[in-house]
């Protein structure tokens, strides 16, 4: 076998066997197999798919490059969540300790962020001496001691993943269900949790464009955690507008300690809320109304907001020194009329040029930079109402580019639903 | 624009503009755009197919790439020729003399061979002192003597090309219609002839595998001649088996030998008159059919045979030295019946793995090796006939893989037939 013969498979859109998916893989992972091959094949992939068994494969292959995290010291059910990428998604940092409070295990290993959407474990550095470096050791005794712990992926989890996720960002490769449905659970396998929870972002902001490509991946993301027998949830959720107001990681921090006060955005916490209920309801074997019952009221007593805490001070971090930007800009609606739209994507490259993201993972981020919108999609605005704040430091925008993200006009259309399937 | 753009544009199965294909090409040449970013590209070029607009501005931005050779120096009509690659294909070494015999000038420049299929280069370098590195002056002076001369690629003629092909020879990106017709057409146009005559070869040793694509191969390559206002003439040949009955480079120049003094295979002659009386035909404004019996002519009279020794000595080769290996083993069949297929492919390998052919430009060709057919398809059998003989040196090779080559059947299946059409 050589891997022109399986990249030719492949291109001639045959099934490829378990022993050449093997062979593809670890050969990238060692070098026999070159960059150039690989791109090759991973564009076939893309074009002319895979079946369930190759994709299961694939992940399966993937999987055994690299560790494995043992998390059976932790007692109880432990759950990790997942998002394939938003703008202003900073769901992990509610729903985590909202169900840590409510005594489920959250043991969550966090890519940094790369391209227009943030990574948990950036929004959570600017919490100035937050250690998202931990060792294994510390990070099981964290979840046995108070519930939650979030770190930054640590040993030697899915290098073929690490590799191939690389390459495939440079060279037009990420579009494709089989491919992202390995990379995300390959690693969350890894990573070793019981119970998956798996946001997938629909939506011009997001990977998928459409909620027949966002099912489709759904369903192979579910199946995969069929095959590990690890119960996995996808929510489907729309992305043309950034969740909640903030982009940015410290504004984002601080819109998710509003939330778990119970003070949040309506559609931020509708996602939370969604996905918490599902688990609680599972684990706790209680009806959806009551565990959403329960969940609310451990926003409004505190309790959510107590286990941020707990985990924030357990891991090093300092609240009181959160920061953001000073330098702050209000932008005003040039015209009067409803909001049809706000890009997110668009939305999330400004920021991204500002400094709250990076373009390579060596980029520096500028914690405190970013954007609070003050309208969203379906808001009335009149001229000069302020349609956003621009929180800048070293790297300036223009503002011309930050109202072309918005439409506005006479008529007001019906926005999207936020939740628009649940697949489990 | 970057490159990830264009391939993102193609990966969507959209049209690429001029621009775009400068982009890639010319950054690829300057190395800009890296390798894996170009196989990614060829291999969405390979699924997803290019427009004629497409094509020919592929041909174009490749042709720019590098110099074009200027023929305007010789007198009269000049022709170039190029076959897809066969197994046997010594058509190019018959053709030749024969047409210049016959005042038509012949300034060929050729590729050496790899893979199972050889280059005219290679068989001409078979005969001991032949130099086919001349000179461009030389060349151009040698065409205007004596009406021919045949050498290797001289000068920096579409680089853009060789770069491309030799990343689509190691990622799964040769067979694609697009590409296999600007690489072809953008080194003929540079070449300089004012006729092009292309052998396209269909059958399983070939890169056409079915009749439909060769003619869409070659439709598409009469369109790119058009363009440049280049007459092109495609004659779609079968390659089920190896054309006439020798394999190996100084074996086929004997059979070459042979057949320009009126002794050659029937099958071989078939495709050289095919391809001279149109242009023949052409040029001389006459019939068919008095084309064909001007060519026989020159074959019967000795003068096809003069041009080719005349080419020889000018190029310095000396006929005398010509050998083949002396180590000659006989294959005999061990059943009876009619042989209704001799598999090219197979047989083209074996012939590449006992020292004939080569897998990289930098592998020595071994002259001397090879394969003579005793029986071709068609033939009946008796058990202990001789199939055919292996000329060896230093490498070995198992009778076993040999005879896999044959099917040998009770019943007579009529062979297909040679020439499929003609399309200019």
């Amino acid at each position: 076998m050589t891997i022109i013969d399986v990249i030719n498979k492949k291109r001639l859109n045959m099934e490829l066997s378990r022993e050449e998916i093997e062979f593809a893989v670890n050969g990238y992972v060692d070098g026999t197999v070159l960059d150039y091959q690989m791109s090759s094949l991973l564009m076939a992939i893309v074009l002319n798919g895979m079946t369930t068994r190759e994709t299961i494969d694939l992940t399966d292959v993937m999987l055994n490059s690299g560790d494995r995290i043992d998390l059976s010291s932790i007692d109880g059910i432990v759950v990790d969540k997942h998002s394939t990428g938003g703008v202003g998604d900073k769901v992990t940092l509610v729903l985590a300790p909202l169900l840590a409070s409510l005594g489920i295990k959250i043991a969550k290993m966090s890519g940094k962020g790369l391209g227009h959407t943030g990574g948990t474990i950036d929004k959570l550095e600017s919490i100035p001496g937050f250690d998202t470096k931990i060792s294994l050791d510390k990070f099981i005794k964290q979840v046995n001691d108070i519930n939650i712990a979030i770190v930054g992926q640590t040993g030697n989890l899915v290098p073929a993943d690490k590799k191939i996720y690389a390459l495939r960002d440079v060279t037009g490769t990420v579009e494709s269900i089989p491919l992202i449905a390995s990379s995300v659970m390959s690693k969350k396998i890894a990573s070793g949790a019981d119970i998956i929870i798996i946001d997938v972002k629909v939506g011009s902001g997001a990977l998928m464009k459409t909620l027949e490509s966002a099912r489709e991946l759904s369903n192979m993301l579910v199946k995969i955690g069929e095959y590990y027998k690890k119960p996995t949830v996808c929510i489907i959720t729309n992305m043309d507008e950034p969740l909640g107001y903030a982009v940015g990681n410290s504004l984002e921090v601080i819109e998710a300690i509003n939330t778990l006060k119970g003070n949040g955005p309506s559609d931020l916490l509708e996602v939370v809320i969604t996905l918490c209920s599902i688990i609680i309801g599972a684990v706790k074997k209680i009806s959806n109304t009551e565990a959403k019952e329960l969940l609310f009221k451990q926003l409004n007593n505190g309790e959510a907001y107590k286990k941020f805490e707990q985990l924030v001070i357990s891991q090093g971090g300092n609240l009181d020194l959160l920061t953001t930007s000073n330098k702050v800009f209000s932008i005003k609606s040039d015209k009067a009329g409803y909001i049809n739209k706000i890009d997110a994507l668009k939305l999330g490259e400004i920021a991204k040029k500002i400094g709250a993201g990076r373009n390579t993972l060596d980029d520096e981020i500028d914690y405190g930079v970013g954007i609070v919108l003050n309208k969203k999609v379906g808001d009335y605005v009149e001229v000069n109402d302020e349609l956003l704040k621009v929180y800048l430091n070293e790297k300036d925008i223009s503002m011309g580019e930050i109202i072309s993200c918005y439409k506005i006009e006479d008529e007001r259309k019906e926005p999207n639903d936020l939740i628009l399937d649940i697949i489990k």
